[in-house]
This record gives C-alpha cells, sequence and structure tokens, in this order.
C-alpha cells in the first residue's frame, strides 16, 4: 500500500511553479482544513481537531502568570535545547512512566514546539529521499506530510480493523524492504483509539533490532488509557535505545495543546543531530510555554506523581465522553459500526452512506449540512477511506449536541 | 565564494550514521552554540545572542495575565495560520510600515513560531536539492543552514567592508546563474548593522524581476534604524509582490524573543504552499504568544502607531548602547576595526591577534578567559573570518563589564 493518490485529498488545482518538490507533493492535514472550512459556517459544533474542552490547569496558569509578574527570563530566549531545570522534571517523568533506569536530562532531551516539531525534526534528521518508512493505516496524517517532507516513502501496514485496530507484526515484517529505514508507530492510537499491547510491542522490537530500523514513537497520548488497561511503551525496552526516537507532548495530558511545547526523548547522537533542525526552524521552544511545563511537572497537587490530581480529572472526564459518544454511535448501528477506543480521544467508525460517497464528501455534509465538525478518514493513510475521525475532547453538551444533529441529518438524508 | 569548509566551525568527529543528507551538512548556528558552552564557564557576560535586554513590556504581559485569568482560548490550539484578529493587526501595521496599498490579512499572513520559521519553512518551500541561494557574505548564520538543510547551494556575494558593508548591486548580478532560484536579504544587517539604501535596493528589484528570482526578506530588525536614516523594504515596490517571501517578527522589536512568534508576508499562492510546512513542523504559533503580538500591536500607549512608546523607548536605550560600545570600540583602535552599526544591535569588528588566530579560537578564548560572549566572525559566511559579532542588546552597566573584561584581557594577552 503505498500510492500517494489514494489518500491526498481531491482539492483544487494548486499553481506550484517553482515550488520546492518536497512541498509540492504535501498538502496541510485535512485536521487543520476542516476548523479553516469550518470558520466559515456559522454555529458548527466540533467533533474535529483533537482539543481537550478542559483550560489549562489554574496551577499551571498561575505559575505563568506569577513568572510574568516577576521573572524577565520568561520573555527571552531559553538555551536553544530547553530550559535545564524544565529538562531535569522530563527526565525523571520518563523514568518513572517509561520505567527507564537512567534518562540524562542534558544529552538525551530536547524541549520542542509541541511533539509535532520533534515528530518533523526527527524524521528530517534520519529520512533521505527515497527512504521508505513504514507506518499503520489508518495513521496520524501528519506522519505521512512528515516523511514527504523529507521525501521520504510511506509505506502503509494495516491495522486489524475486526480486532480494535490492532497491530500486525507479522504483516509489519513482510513491509521491510532494503529501503526500510524507520518505522512510525502512536500508541494509544490516533486516529483510531487502538493501545498496543507488551506481547505486540515487543515483536516489533525483535524486528526493528533485527532489521536495524529506526523507530519513531509519538506518545503523544500516553496518559489516556482506560479501564485499567496496561500501557506499554518502547522506551521501556533499553537494547532499543540507539534506535528510538520518541516525540512526547504536554498538549493533551495538562490541555495545553495552544503552548506548543512538547519533547524528544533519543539517544544523545540522535539529539545532538535533531539540535540542528530545531535550530534552523524554532531557535527555542517557547520560553512562557516552558515555564508552563515546568509547573505542570513540578505540580505537587497530586501523590502519585506531577500534577496528578489534574491529570486523574482529565482521564475520569474522558473516560465519561468516551462512553457517551460510544453508547450514541451504538444507537446508530445501521451507519456507523466501530471500534471502542482503548485510549486517546478519537474514535474512527467505518460509515454507510447513501452513493457509496467518499469521506471528504461525507465530512463536507456533515460540516454545511449538519453543522457538525469531523475530518475525513482519507486523510489518515489508504485504509482510512470510508471513515471519520471523530474527538471526543469536547464538552459533553457539546458532543451531546453534535450526535442529536447528526442523528436528525441521518433520519433526513441516509 | 561557496567552499563549506570555510565557514563551518571545526568540530569534533561526528557519528553520522543513518543521518539524512541534508542534516548531515548543517551545524547548530555558533550563536546557540556559545551560550551553551557558557553556561558551563561561571560568570560570563555576554555580547552573544541578539536578546534586548528588556522585559516585555508590562502592557503586553498584563493583557496575556487577563487572558490567562479570563479566556480560556488561550491554552488551545488557534486556527493553523494564526488567530484571525492578529492577522488584521499585523495587515493594518505592514500597510502602515511598508506603505503598502492593500495586505489581505486571511490570505497573504501567516502567523509562524518566531520569524525564524516563517524564514526556514519559506526556503524549503522554493529551495529544492541544487538550487542556488545568494547570500551576502556576512550573512546571518542561519540563513545559511536553512538554505542547506533545503538541500540547496549558498552563493556568496561579498559586502564591502570598507563602505560600510555595503550592498553590491554588480556583484550580485554577476553571481546569478541558470540555477539561481532565490536571494536572501537582511536589512538592517545582522551581523553587520548596515541598513540597505532605497537606490542599491531598487537595483537588486530589477535584478530579481529580470531574472525571475524568488527575494526572502528578513525584516527581524526593521524598526531600528538609528540617526534618522531612512528605512526601505522591497515590500514597498508592488511589482515584487509575487516574487517576495517575507519573515517579520515580534522579537525584537516588543523585547519578545522567548514568545517565539513572528509571521510571513508573501503572495496568496506562496502562503498557501508555505502553510504545508507549517503545519508540519509547528501545527500552529503559540497561542499565548499570539495574544501577547495582538496586544502589543493593539496597545494604545503610542501615537505614531501600535505600541510605539514602548519602542521609542527601546530606540532611544539602544542608540545609547549603540555609542557606548562604539566608543569603546574606538578606544581599542589598535585591535578592532569596524563599521558604525546603522541598524540593529550588532557590531562586527575585524579583529587583530597575535598568532593570526581564527575567529573561533578567538571567540573561545575571550569566553573562557575574559569570560565575555561574543560570536565568531565564521558562522557568518566565507568573509565573516577574522571578525567577532557582538551584540549591545544588553545592559548598558554589562556591556561597560564586558569591554572592561575586554581591556584586562588584551592587556595582559596582545
Amino acid at each position: 500500500m503505498e500510492s500517494r493518490s489514494v489518500y491526498k485529498s481531491a482539492g483544487e488545482k494548486e499553481d506550484l511553479t517553482g515550488i520546492s518538490h518536497r512541498v509540492s507533493q504535501i498538502t496541510v492535514s485535512a485536521i487543520k482544513q476542516m476548523p479553516l472550512l469550518a470558520s466559515k459556517v456559522p454555529g458548527c459544533v466540533s467533533l474535529g481537531q483533537g482539543i481537550p474542552s478542559p483550560n489549562t490547569p489554574l496551577f499551571i496558569r498561575e505559575a505563568v502568570i506569577k513568572a510574568l509578574q516577576d521573572d524577565s527570563a520568561i520573555g527571552k530566549y531559553s538555551l536553544q535545547p530547553g530550559i535545564p531545570k524544565l529538562k531535569d522534571l522530563i527526565a525523571q517523568d520518563l523514568m518513572r512512566t517509561r520505567n527507564i533506569a537512567h534518562v540524562n536530562a542534558e544529552t538525551e532531551i530536547f524541549v520542542s514546539c509541541g511533539g509535532m516539531e520533534a515528530l518533523a525534526a526527527g524524521i528530517a534528521t534520519i529520512i533521505d529521499r527515497g527512504d521508505e518508512v513504514i507506518l499503520n493505516s489508518p495513521s496520524y496524517s501528519s506522519h505521512i506530510e512528515q516523511i514527504l517532507f523529507a521525501e521520504g516513502v510511506p509505506k502503509f501496514v494495516a491495522l486489524a480493523e475486526g480486532e480494535d485496530w490492532t497491530l500486525n507484526p507479522d504483516a509489519l515484517r513482510k513491509a521491510i524492504t532494503s529501503k526500510t529505514k524507520a518505522l512510525i508507530l502512536c500508541s494509544p492510537s490516533n486516529p483510531t483509539g487502538a493501545v498496543f499491547t507488551e506481547a505486540q510491542l515487543r515483536e516489533v522490537a525483535a524486528i526493528i533490532l533485527e532489521h536495524n530500523l529506526f523507530v519513531i514513537l509519538d506518545e503523544t497520548y500516553d496518559f489516556l488509557v482506560y479501564d485499567n488497561q496496561p500501557y506499554f511503551s518502547l522506551l521501556s525496552i533499553p537494547e532499543l535505545k540507539d534506535r528510538v526516537i520518541a516525540a512526547c507532548s504536554f498538549s493533551k495530558r495538562y490541555c495545553m495543546t495552544g503552548w506548543r511545547v512538547g519533547y524528544m526523548y533519543a539517544s544523545e547522537r540522535i539529539i545532538k543531530q535533531v539540535l540542528k533542525v530545531h535550530d534552523a526552524f524554532a531557535i527555542c521552544a517557547p520560553t512562557i510555554s516552558q515555564f508552563a511545563a515546568a509547573a505542570a511537572l513540578s505540580g505537587t497537587n497530586g501523590k502519585d506523581g506531577p500534577g496528578d490530581e489534574s491529570v486523574k480529572q482529565l482521564m475520569e472526564t474522558m473516560t465519561r465522553r468516551r462512553d457517551l459518544v460510544c453508547s450514541r454511535l451504538d444507537k446508530l448501528s445501521n451507519v456507523f459500526t466501530y471500534a471502542k477506543p482503548r485510549g486517546g480521544y478519537y474514535v474512527f467508525p467505518r460509515y454507510t452512506a447513501k452513493d457509496n460517497i467518499g469521506s471528504m464528501d461525507f465530512a463536507l455534509r456533515l460540516l454545511n449540512e449538519a453543522k457538525v465538525i469531523t475530518v475525513p478518514g482519507n486523510a489518515f493513510g489508504p485504509t482510512g477511506e470510508g471513515h471519520i475521525r471523530m474527538s471526543f475532547g469536547a464538552e459533553e453538551s457539546e458532543l451531546t449536541e453534535a450526535f442529536d444533529r447528526i442523528d436528525r441529518w441521518l433520519a433526513e438524508n441516509n
């Protein structure tokens, strides 16, 4: 599975005169296109972009307000790899949450403009023109764009839709060629809500070592696993140390999507190289957001770890929202079939629609006629077509309103 | 002039196994390496990174504090190209400061993670492997890295050191080949302090149109021109509209280096393409910093334009600091020769040193022995060797202390 045309949304004709090859072949992700389109449609309710509805926790905002009053360093560049104190806190958090014996805060971490910059910079650092990168389908659409930006070739391995979108290590092994350089994993998964098991991931680890690949981890939703299931990260396997490039984020765990602060954890050798890209694109992550992230990680309002009271509350909120969305989807089983999300805050239902319309058309009709924002499944790789992604980050009243609208629209149109 | 080895600082041997070609050939700019080295040397005084010493103005911080208390949107993603209200304010500011008849805020502007992201993304959007990009020497070191990241070929045209680092349109014309895709201009200039004249820039405009080139403008220091000299921008020439990609910043004008917020102004066609890169690297600029930028531009504390009282004060402060640094350099005329900066806050003196040591060694000795941070000239292109860059963004007491230390060190060592 590799044809770009399968998942590139049909857009207007572009004038690409003078535009570089790398940029000619990428698109703005439909995840961001939909809110832009929606900004022209008054009165929409959003199941679109993955934004947790709660405000950034008060203890974080209060720490930032204090620094804005007292500490002029908050307005100035930080050291390029990040504020040392924040890097120390990140190292401690990684050791605790990933069961890593030792993380060197100085050499193995850099603070990025969101997990996104870490991913893009990491991919640009190891992928050359023509290198193949294996990713799951469905897959977070920006991973695809980031590979294409680096002029790499995305190779998709289908997740097993009928088995809770589970990982298929055998299929993954078969996709490896002499040109394969890396694979990308995101667990809990965007857009499917899958959480890969330790057994599956250990199989993947063996494949990585056997074929001397890099593995890029998008661990944005690490904290958000439902029903007391275990969470396992490839970061917990010491043998992979030199092969792993992990992008982590404060965006979802602390309701800080707009702050644009995350980090990369990798070997010293890799971090050194990625910092060149960080230097050329960002200079440093926003200092004010680094202050906020440090406040989040040093928050003492929980007993299990940094800021854990706010994270616990968010977990409870998101569990309720997942259950709400699933119960509404259950009532629409003539239209939607789906796997219950085990993590993250997305569900990726397959839809049945009159005239077999494509997912972009389906999402556009939902937007323009039902006034509900979703993201078309074709943005997420070749097996994404026929689905839409729904985020349940919004308030329960909004989720209810969105499904009420979908109910009415389906009653009138399907 | 093009050999990379001329200006690449001699570093430790790197293990580049598995690292992409684009990243193998770039470096972390010496501008950021020096503060990192300095963080290991206690008690340094900085003439290094270009950070204006004043805190972000109070009216900006107060607006942000209020939003942190009242407006939960401040913690969430903005629309991907930026907050519409901020884009409107930017459009008004551009029309006022660049004398542009009409700027379309929606289609011709996007808000970036500092001017740096706008530059890197703009270059990645138009430069393909092997494309030549003309830039001045000396030139801001990150421009060089950004070109190399895009696998373009930097071609340097020397500024006239003996004539206040003035632009040489004839030399520029001679450097054009069939592979030339763009040129980069920065005025007021980093690192030289030159401000290019309208007459010179109009000659350059004619060359751009004649050869159908793009021109990338780094207008970070636009507001900072001394001695009531005129400032002219290529943005004021309507015929260039489709050829210009301008990166602008709030970092220096409003003492907001750490906020990482700037913007790109270009034609709708170009903005559309660059937004793909912005999407893959950043999602959006930090929302909190966009709030701060909007506060800066809507500040009513000046009568000439947005936030002009704070800008006026900054101008006065920087004029005093420039004069202080120049008078100290004048007393060291046996060691330093320099052109008085006409804009920005850098001076780029040529030094005479025992044993003709290179600029990296000279800067390292200043760091380790005199405890003064500077940036080696070889980071700024082939004619940068034999110079150091000094920023005068720091407090006058620090500038005095730095020069006292340099005086003592020179007395002992030269």
